[in-house]
């Protein structure tokens, strides 16, 4: 099978060059919708309802990304068949993984995107197993993955450094790029090797990107990024740097991040991030060097447009969904209601402290209430979009 | 046609025999993966990415909605032409209703669901214009409709009553049952008409089912609908009662509800509702006597799907997405995390308050931190379930 | 005894001729000074410790208080004695209502001070013995009161109207001026009278000023105001008005007020209201015609110099204490450090919403950090004061 | 003149002995009471209004101070002098620590207490003047304190290692016993010196007792006096610890303290300490080995008393005004509303989280709400206290 490189520019040339934009994970956001299950967290949709599954990708396409990441999260055999979990029963690992190569393949050629498959942390290796048994697991899906023609191999959510070298060590037996992420913060890994170590081991042991996955929202994350590029920096070591946070607020997480808080993972709602937290992610990324932008859990297509929105200039495009998308809310000038109208604009969105509650947003929002209704002339309904001068009208009834 | 009612009990029957699960609001949810633009909020999605519209569909239905309401809010042509929205230049009104209703009956198929078609309010009515020039633009919407041979009417999403009444006399047209919902709260329209005396003018309208959507979250909705339900008792009318709220919180919303919220659109994230606030929901609606509970913006097929599971019982069944969620997060048994194992069990999910920092809820949480990692016997991989022995031992760990 | 209103314009021509300062609440000041215990909340310090009553008096004729009322809080025989109460053992209520009169007066001669004696509701009443009996304990207060020649007397802390008009009645014979207050919210007394019949009812008793005291902070306390004005006005009835609330802030109270709070009376604090709080209390009440304004528990004296401050161009001058105390903050022009000197302004004070996390507060500040340090010149000795050059240089250094 | 030490033990027995309670800050009370101006926070009041100074040490010491420390903060002249104060235009410095001495000393005596005289920073210091010149400031301070007979010196309020090494010296000429605090968070000195190297540095230049005082709350206070007493014992030096920290809440200043926070000075009320934060407080820092317990600015007395409580079994005793408070808020058993009669217990008062909005609480609480009003049961009078069969009776009302 030919590879799908032939055609396009490699991950490390487009690095190189620009931008990359990753996706947002798969296992939140196919949760909600139905074909998930919360707990074993495995990709058996791959085999059981792939429209689902190609229709995710195909949003996060037109959301920006250049990247399409085969559905093989948990997609080992150990973690299958876990507990009590269902799927390792009905599909291998191979069924899973060859599907979802497939189906990411698929999308990826409606546009010009590269393919990936993905490695995660084992049970294996949680059991205390030693290497040989926990890269044979690694070795499978990889087998996987060559066969299907993918441009490049991510490892990602890894809490011990140990285990990940091993997974990027089996990764090099394929010859392919290889993009490596561990799910810690700043506090580093699980068995206390700090955020800089884990870095230079990662690149050591020969992967090409280096940094940072789920467990920790975007902020968070960039401060574990800048100690990993620090550490490069002081080694000498070259690598490019990618970060794939959460899109779930979590300035209060301990050590082993999101799943430790009482809220996970069934009313983590309210620490949900905006598209604006995410503009200010993506130019904090940028501006700290880092080339492969991307998220996880938590991020929804319209994360991953605000991400591209962000990059335009940068990228010299904006994704195919900003169709559906002014920039920095301007489609609101087509809003009925006038006070809507008058939020089209940037400095409105990128100031907004939403209530939250959280320490440093208030709990509740004082509401607009213009009094306008049926009848008024600022509800008269025309096909011409709104002027400037209108807009000037309407933002002069704002409260200062 | 024929009609999708040949083989299926109707709207009526199935509200007096048990409840009607509805669907959630298709235009945030479609907005956030990329194919429907904030600001016009119209639905040319229908044509222009119907694999998108169906999807969504599908999604509700395996959620566990009893109706499939076509894509059709906003979709009169005065609408559709507002403002500078470029959907009426591409597409007429006809050529958008009708598509809808071909996806949403093409998914409805799929299962054992009934197919709605919808008229919401217009800007006609907004900029003053007269009741035939208003009830002009909603018989060309029922006209597609009933062409299409669909199983009741919806108005909703209206915030006058005298126009809501206008469209219910169009819709009796039709001879199909009509369900009429106001986008209000406790504080009834926005022309100073009650909740209560909402309800009965849409009643003797002729509304069979009558109730509110959109505009507030579920509680403050319920409240209104308290008001509706006692308004038509004083008055000795019939009606079933329906409701299909926000799933964004909004005690502190006006009147007008979220959309004077200045976090409208784009920065409600901190509010979504949990799945826990939508058992809540369901329960206090049943128990309320209201038999037609669905959602509006907000809602995404887990929050339907949480809608079901709490009436699991009184609908004899659990929607088709239960496969991939056990009940009150018992999923979690599957996890790797032992304490995050502990939270399998429903006096947990059903007393948290996330931290919120709403107002009766703390800002931030304090994690769980076992020290548990790689080695732990807590983390062996095994494939048997967690059974209810190593649940308690886990249970054991939990702080008062 | 010569009557304190001899040489003094009495209660009633100052209120027809401008605004009347009232003192803040004596117990729980003196609580937290060691000298009145919470519980009983009875007024034996008068006798045990006059020292500390007198230095309180003081204080609050240096605040701005025109009125010292005499400590005589719960000072009735049925109270002194209630469940356990030592004071009842030691003193009588006579031994304790006259000293608290001398207390008043001494201090009262201090200044230009009218001396006032209260009565507030009593155990009698709550055990639901008859008027005869409940007026009786009133009227060996209102003896010790007039033999000292108070100036005027308040009927005060009052949550039946049906009581508070007992002690009206009582009071009348005594031939003065008589202020009655109701420690009553917009919601009324809580024998379910409205507010506005509550105050309809104590001035048809014979009432000169009326108003609310205690168990509301200012805000809510001025909503119940409205109500009781407007009742008045409606019956063409002509009263002063008067308010003292509480310096707690209570938006979240329900009928009874701050007690019902699961944080009274010992968790208070995140409640006190700041000096800023008081200066807009303060405007307001004027603005509603309130003549006479003053406080009661959580008021210190540096709250009632606030509501003095406030109103200092309509009384024609300032309390003694403001000198220590420049209007609106000004006095941090002397402080050492630059960026709290830059706080010296009404436009800083005037705004501030404290990090206090109510509803409409976030919980946590970010703080001021301008990195100067023992050297920087902007920490320079000196003995002049700042210019106003200095300080704009002060204040270009604020973030925006 | 006589020392007072003569009949007294002197306050490093007292230190090997047991427990030793400070008092708290005078300038925040006295300007709260009307007596000291925010901005220079000279203590002039001393020969001003002594009757205010005099009453609040007696209330301390009825609290349970065993020091009466003169109020001396800040008198040197210079600072008398500085930036347009007035103060030093009609009082020297020897003025006011002289009549400072006598106030304390007299108050003393009415108790088994030690007076101190207390140094601060000054601004000589910190215009950068050379070490002769900053001790020659310091000497006037302690010629009077010497004069004056006081038990020890306290140098407190301190920014930088380098100027209270400096005090120290000064003070040790005076062969008393030397105390020295830095008001120094976590980070050290603004000089960039670490906690842990204050006290050494201080240890070394004499002071028998160490610590830190103001610009934090009490927690975080402890948590510099952690890295105190480590540096200390790691270099095997010997001496007494003492922290006097605020009572406000600062979980989020900066490395200066409160000063730092906008709200600084004249907002700070949300972050008042309960008398509970007090307890946890006293119990923390003695299980810490600190024997010098006591506070700064914010502190009341009954603040100073709950740390005297929570420390009476230690110190064999309670403090005076106790006899106006029943530990653990068990005076109100004697209050009229059974709903509070049932807040009075340890259990209720320990654990409560008051509605604070700060991170870790909610920012709204829900009130008790008993209905219970004149003529019910449980508000009958009588004299007997309320016994354990009443009390559990109103236990059993409270909600889960």
């Amino acid at each position: 099978m030919g590879s799908a490189q032939d055609n396009k520019k490699g991950l490390l040339q487009r690095l190189d060059e620009g931008v990359v934009i990753g996706d947002g994970g798969f296992v939140f956001a196919l949760e909600k919708r139905g074909y998930v299950k919360a707990g074993p967290w495995t990709p058996e949709a791959c085999v059981e309802n792939p429209g689902a599954v190609s229709q995710l990708h195909r949003e996060f396409l037109r959301a920006g990304s250049d990247v399409m990441q085969a559905f093989t999260f948990y997609a080992s055999d150990d973690k299958l068949a876990n507990r009590g979990n269902e799927a390792g029963k009905k599909f291998t690992g191979r069924d899973i993984n060859n599907a979802a190569c497939k189906l990411a393949r698929e999308v990826a050629e409606e546009g010009d995107c590269l393919v990936a498959g993905g490695l995660s942390q084992t049970p294996t290796y949680l059991s205390g197993k030693n290497k040989g048994e926990v890269q044979e697991e690694f070795r499978k899906q990889v087998k996987v993955f060559t066969e299907n023609g993918v441009d490049f191999l991510i490892c990602e959510y890894f809490e011990h450094v140990e285990e990940i070298v091993w997974a990027i060590e089996v990764c090099k037996e394929a010859k392919l790029p290889v993009a490596a992420n561990m799910c810690i913060g700043p506090e580093g890994d699980l068995h206390h090797t700090s955020c800089g170590e884990c870095a230079v081991k990662m690149v050591k042991a020969g992967a090409d990107v280096v940094g940072v996955n789920c467990h920790f929202d975007p902020f968070v994350s960039l401060e574990a990024m800048k100690l990993m590029k620090k550490a490069l920096d002081t080694e000498g070591l070259k690598a490019h740097l990618m970060c794939q946070p959460l899109a779930f607020l979590t300035p209060d997480a301990g050590k082993q991040g999101f799943i430790d808080l009482p809220e996970f993972p069934f009313a983590l709602e309210p620490r949900i991030c905006s598209r604006w937290d995410m503009h200010r992610f993506a130019r904090e990324a940028y501006n700290l060097g880092i080339r492969y932008i991307g998220g996880c859990c938590g991020f929804e297509p319209y994360h991953i447009r605000a991400v591209a929105e962000e990059l335009a200039e940068e990228r010299g495009k904006k994704p195919i969904a900003s169709v559906k998308h002014d920039m920095w809310g301007e489609g609101l000038r087509m809003h009925t209601k006038p006070w809507v109208r008058a939020r089209a604009r940037r400095s409105y969105w990128e100031k907004i402290n939403p209530s939250s509650g959280r320490p440093y947003s208030a709990s509740c929002s004082k509401p607009d209430n213009w009094g306008i209704t049926a009848g008024s002339k600022e509800l008269k309904q025309h096909s011409e979009g709104t002027t400037i001068e209108e807009l000037q009208g309407v933002f002069s009834y704002i409260k200062a």
